[in-house]
């Protein structure tokens, strides 16, 4: 089963989203490297996780890039220029990465969409990344709060978009791992944007409502 | 009961997604003005869709936004300034109008979201309608085939944003009015960029996945 055999690295994997997926994925029997700018302190943060099922490495950026070929993107927006300037040469061949950034910024309380030159995060990223690595978005809708709280069932869909039919499939597989998560392939990469909007309407949706994980699932599919 | 007193007039009410609603209304014990440029031809269209439980009348767009004050815009994106140019002295004081129009295009066989300098259909809308009547956006992500599929339930959750709450508990009283819809409050008119962005997901769904109905529940509300 691909569960015991995957490997993903999840670049930023101490942050509220990465760390809610590496522990999901940890505890669905996916292997974890946790790539982190400082590897002492995120050792010392994953140590206090609690026992897992599988071990959970932890490496720097460029040694966990460089480790696999599957990758999440999940530093913040704004980090990800320098990091991807700092990968450029770490890439495996084959390597797939999964972005799952969101645009959104909290200024002043107030939740806004950052206007993004390339039309979406995924796209941004696409600029930046070596040509010959594959491009997927996922995991863009589900709430960081609800990815750190291992007893709620995830229960939703998440969508998938790509540049290729391969970093589509390989996203679409990685989703299908964590238990409660259907995969819904929205197609090009140029889909993200729209479901960078998908996030920004659950924040939205959660403010007003005064609920904390607001997320989607397709009727018809 | 609102469901026998409430009566809406559907600005473009022949249309695929404003005849889907005219008619689903209608069943619905909502009394519904059909409003049309071509009132005749209107009234032949409305013929054909045989017996309805309530009485569907016909209007042009002028008398038919003159004699309510609750009226739902159902022309094309491409329709709407003339039509707004046309109705700028017709509004009943009071009115709150629901915008349902999305800013999708599907040149050469290929969809995709129009660029509109406000920011989205309904925004473009709020910039072209007399300041005293009130706007919400609705109705925007039910798939206008579902619509017009009588027999199929909605089964879902319908997004309402507005620039009053007055404007968005009406049209969220709409949205409730209809079986099996849920009216979700996304809070100010500017929500609108996101909730159009989920129409363009959902049709992006539909093709990729062979099927006409995705549409959206939110999970965790």
């Amino acid at each position: 089963m691909a569960a015991t055999t995957e490997t993903v690295a999840i670049l930023g994997g101490t942050g509220q989203q990465g760390s809610g997926l590496a522990r999901r994925f940890a505890r669905a029997g996916v292997r974890v490297i946790v790539g982190s700018r400082d590897p002492d302190r995120a050792r010392a943060t994953v140590g206090g996780w609690g026992a897992m099922p599988g071990p959970i490495d932890v490496a720097s950026y460029a040694q966990a890039a460089a480790s696999v070929t599957l990758v999440l993107l999940a530093v913040p927006f704004g980090s990800i220029d320098d990091l991807l300037a700092e990968l450029r040469s770490s890439w495996k061949p084959g390597t797939i990465v999964i972005d799952v950034t969101v645009p959104v910024t909290f200024a002043g309380g107030k939740m806004a969409m950052l206007e993004v030159a390339e039309g979406s995060a995924s796209e941004h990223v696409r600029a930046r990344l070596s040509p010959e690595v594959g491009l997927a978005a996922a995991f863009k809708t589900i709430p960081a709060h609800l990815l750190g709280d291992g007893d709620t069932p995830l229960d939703c869909d998440e969508f998938v978009c790509g540049d290729t039919d391969e970093a589509r499939a390989r996203a679409a597989e990685l989703v299908t791992l964590l238990p409660g998560l259907r995969a819904v392939d929205a197609g090009p990469l140029s889909r993200a944007r729209s479901i960078e909007h998908l996030t920004a309407l659950a924040i939205a949706i959660n403010r007003r409502h005064k609920i904390h994980d607001a997320r989607f699932r397709i009727v018809g599919l």
